[in-house]
């Protein structure tokens, strides 16, 4: 074992490279550059990470059709990609938690770390926060640098596909969790991938029931096969009353928001019983309008935005979760492409038939 | 004490009329009359109060002024007022816990007792409720009878005007333990009679600073006077510069919105620090349209509605910051009018002049 | 259903006769009596209900071999019993909540319903409560006079004899609810039927894994059938490294006492990582010695005492995990026996054999 | 503004000399050592302090009266001391947060920084913590190496005197905010220093009514002085029963226990309310015996174990409540010492006299 670990390591100190393949934004406009560029240097509190897998999230589909957000956020030249797992490869001079060849992943917001949200464990809100892939270089890269603080170890019984999106994940077990599941029935407004996950989350964190409301009917059979006791189209004129239905004609204890639909977000609203609580992912991209009275301050609701993964209190729980077997979004990624077979990939979150596309940015694998 | 009492009690039993005077919503019509009706009966588990005094409450006016709200609320004929204080007149036959004679206060919100929110101690938003004065014969008459349970007996600390007003104090005090305040800093906008009363609240529950905002000078100036450590125009250009300069910066920890208003909520969420809190008791007439990435979801915020007060909770804490003299709202009781004043005690509500009036229903005393 | 309804509730009406069997104690000695007796008279806020079936409590053995605590605290003659399940006979002139011919059971404990606990959500730790059974004649006999206030009506999905124990169940959801098991790692203390019945609950409101510990290795292997992820016997001098180098060194999440043995509670605490919670149910028989500063205060622990359920808040969740079909206690009723079975169901309790044993009341059936 | 800091800056780089004195524990045995030690060297993320003034603990009395805690504990030689403030005089090379000349203390905790419980927010129960003056060198001396994450930064508002003692201030303070005191009815058993401050933070978050027991009259006196409603001698035949009297009968809502006693636990549990919550900060020295039963289950109380700050909400808490003068601790200073005059500072400890003392490390001020 350690004779083995020695010489992955060798081979790892060995094989880095002064160059590399990296999947950029060079210029104000559409689409991305695949090229070759410096691999990053490491400062002394630093890790280098070949990166394997990089899962593929709206969030690089914006940057890659150049939407207004991205127009606002990002500043080109810049390597994308935020979700990944890989291997240490190099250390900075003052590492000490984490070694040359071990698996891992890593958070991908790098917070201030001096802030008062810093310092009392809300790193995730931190004002100062930069995205990787979105604020500097990113994980579509054969190696990627991250500051020690940020890189988490993988348990080995957690397979390398859904170790490359620990992040998504994570949104879904942190929402899931700051809402409180345990022996409540929940309705998720909004099954993309994170949404989809949100489903056994839910389930292998103690909910009693889950139903899931999209859109897409692909997405509805896909939130049935992997755990929802019922799926509706948003646009059922039966809705409610099926959510009243079958809560007693109370509402369901909980709504996770992950659609940033103005008009699902009233109508996950509605169905919450009073006293309820409500945890919001979804990101509006405009001003919705809202009756407060109704919709929260005579129903005595709690309501909850979630931004991110708790640093790191979410990770342990998304391990715990995949670990014990309770969590297997195995159907959930739909497909792994190539790190070449980039375009693929972006042609079929538009056609709106993938989940999660996971993308082996190590093609020697 | 005990010959005390009974000659009481038997005075008390004694004196109960056949008849007494009311203010009453006779018509769907704006105004009220004051006339004369049969005293109510009682039913084996309630208790007749006689009361002795009673807060006007901004729910009274909007049915004296008989606007949108009233005309689809309340159903004429009925008698006005729900914040009242007095003794106990009579008993039920299976009542047990309060006697004649004592000095009294009621919660005004006549839950079911018998859904999931009744059962799990969140009566106060049990969909099935009652309130006095507004769905059923209030207070703003010399007897009224109330369910036992209801019936809250009277610390002898507690002066009699601020019994009378135990149940908007108490929505305060319910707003601020709901946000949590010890040791944090807190922004109040709004101060009418409730925002008012939130502040020595939210003192005494362990603020570290509380600051108010409101358009109406004359609030702001009764706002310092019981204990706001500094006050803004709602319309002051630098309120939200203002504010992060006191707070390092950051923001405050927690909003408590008491107007309704959609810019004051707007501002307000804009004045909380990520992670913070807000809670919502103020009601806004109508939609409000809110940019919910930016004001809830990326900041990590906890937005709470607040209705009523908790039962009874918020009466236990109510009384404990009353009675250990840590809340006193006497400069915020601006006036006390005889019960044949109610004409004036309304103009003085329209003028914006008077914070909280209390009547004395019972002009013996 | 309507008429088949009405004919039920004819039926019964007709069918409650003057006198019926009873399990009683009758004097200050071992051993039960089972005799004729009245049947009870109903006041205007209670419930009749005909005991349909009944589970047998470690409480109702203590009361049967007339040990120590008995002695003291019941005082003969009294009818045994708190677990049941069956049909409402009569109700009283008030009751509204509960119709004649419904299928219910009902929290044993009877709080006073005026005080700070009660009317604050905690009437389960109400220091006037008595217990049927205990303090007042119980569910051994063939009718039952209840609160209405502490009838609870059955889901026709939950079986009879699920029904019949949810007042332990209750205590079991009670104790896995306060400590907080969602994605945390959990070992139970003693597996008697309450902590038997912990283990599917515990990994139905979220635990990523759940270790069981008793001193007897039947009990274990039940556990294990009912979902435990691994069982230790208590004196296994390697369990605390064991699970220790089950959770990553740290010591797992959650502890669930059980046991009420001071050993027991001793290793619990020992096996709990820093920052964990421990939730106490089983009563020690006599004062336990602790280090409180390793046990407790330097590794920041939190310590929940658990007494009953919360009413009814308990009941809710109860029903939530047995009617979703994710809590399935089936096979820890070990065994069903006639009503005038009873004395050989205290000799298998005894035995050790047993865990759950659920009497047959109404023989009829 | 900017010049004056320059200056300070040039003047303290130029004024770090090779050697200073340092009071130390030199060998296994009673008492300390004053010498000259090397100024202590600094790594890439350190932050070297001139100490100005250090507040003496009781653990510091341990260590200087070499008692078996200490024996097992404490390995000489080591500088001795952990409640500091002074001024930055040297930052490594990857300092950013703080800057030379800054006012600042630091927290003595040094937590390992990548276990769960570092990572999850608790560090302050990291178990490969070391603490200053106790594992590593300490603040009894003119320079103190501390790493950047443990360094904070004095609001100008806070006087010297109180800084150096944020140490034990924030003990208080954790204990307090983690029982949660607002509106609440608090006893506290053992005004030594940190009881003593307890009180005066426990008003300020809040606390209603605030009692302390003690066996020495002379800190009764000063707890009624800094804020106590009432206070009593621990053995006070009376005590519970009029502990009872003030509070309606009920008890306490909350009990911090500062004793370590093993009778005022048992007689601080038996003051609690059911429902009711106990922060344990006190150390027994001993295991203790304690009826389980009685005192913590079937009163469903919550007990928690308390060590150190949370870092840094604990921090933080602190600075808003003396920073808005709602706290004040000036009277529990009861000594200011030269740094020469350690001997009498123990002599006064052990006297009983005096509450806390602060030593003027930097003797030129």
């Amino acid at each position: 074992m350690v004779a083995e670990a020695r010489s992955v390591m060798a081979t790892l100190l060995a094989s880095i490279p002064e160059t590399m393949i990296a999947l950029r934004k060079e210029s104000a406009a559409p689409g991305f550059v695949r090229e070759e560029v410096a691999v990053p240097t490491l400062g002394p509190s630093d890790v280098l990470i070949r990166v394997k897998k990089a899962g593929i999230c709206g969030t690089d589909h914006h940057i890659y059709a150049w939407d207004h957000w991205a127009q606002r956020r990002v500043k080109p030249p810049i390597t994308i990609g935020h979700e990944f797992m890989g291997y240490v490869a190099a250390i900075g001079a003052a590492v000490r938690s984490v070694g040359v060849g071990e698996r891992v992943s890593a958070e991908g917001h790098i917070a201030c770390g001096h802030c008062l949200l810093c310092r009392t464990g809300e790193g995730h809100i931190c004002e100062r926060v930069k995205i990787i892939g979105v604020d500097t270089d990113g994980a579509f890269a054969n190696f990627i640098v991250m500051p020690e603080g940020n890189v988490w170890r993988l348990d080995p019984s957690i397979p390398d596909n859904v170790a490359a999106v620990f992040d998504p994940l994570g949104n879904a077990v942190h929402t899931v969790m700051a809402a409180g599941v345990s022996t409540k029935s929940v309705v998720i407004t909004g099954v993309g991938s994170i949404g989809l996950m949100a489903i056994p989350v839910a389930r292998a964190a103690g909910a009693a029931s889950v139903f899931a409301v999209d859109i897409n009917p692909a997405k509805l059979e896909l939130a049935a096969r992997v755990g929802a006791d019922a799926t509706f189209l948003a646009n059922d004129p039966n809705l409610i009353d099926e959510i009243l239905r079958r809560t007693n004609g109370d509402g369901v204890d909980v709504l996770l928001e992950m659609s940033g639909s103005g008009s699902a977000i009233d109508a996950g609203l509605a169905m919450v019983r009073n006293g309820g609580r409500a945890a919001l992912l979804g990101i509006p991209s405009d001003d919705i309008s809202i009756n407060l009275a109704e919709r929260i301050i005579f129903k005595g609701l709690t309501v909850l935005g979630i931004n991110g993964r708790k640093m790191f209190e979410t990770w342990y729980q998304t391990e715990a979760l995949v670990k014990s077997g309770r969590v297997d979004i195995g159907a959930i990624i739909t497909h792994v492409v190539p790190f070449s077979g980039y375009d693929d990939a972006f042609a079929l979150m538009e056609s709106g038939v993938a989940a999660k596309i996971v993308m082996d940015v190590d093609e020697r694998s």
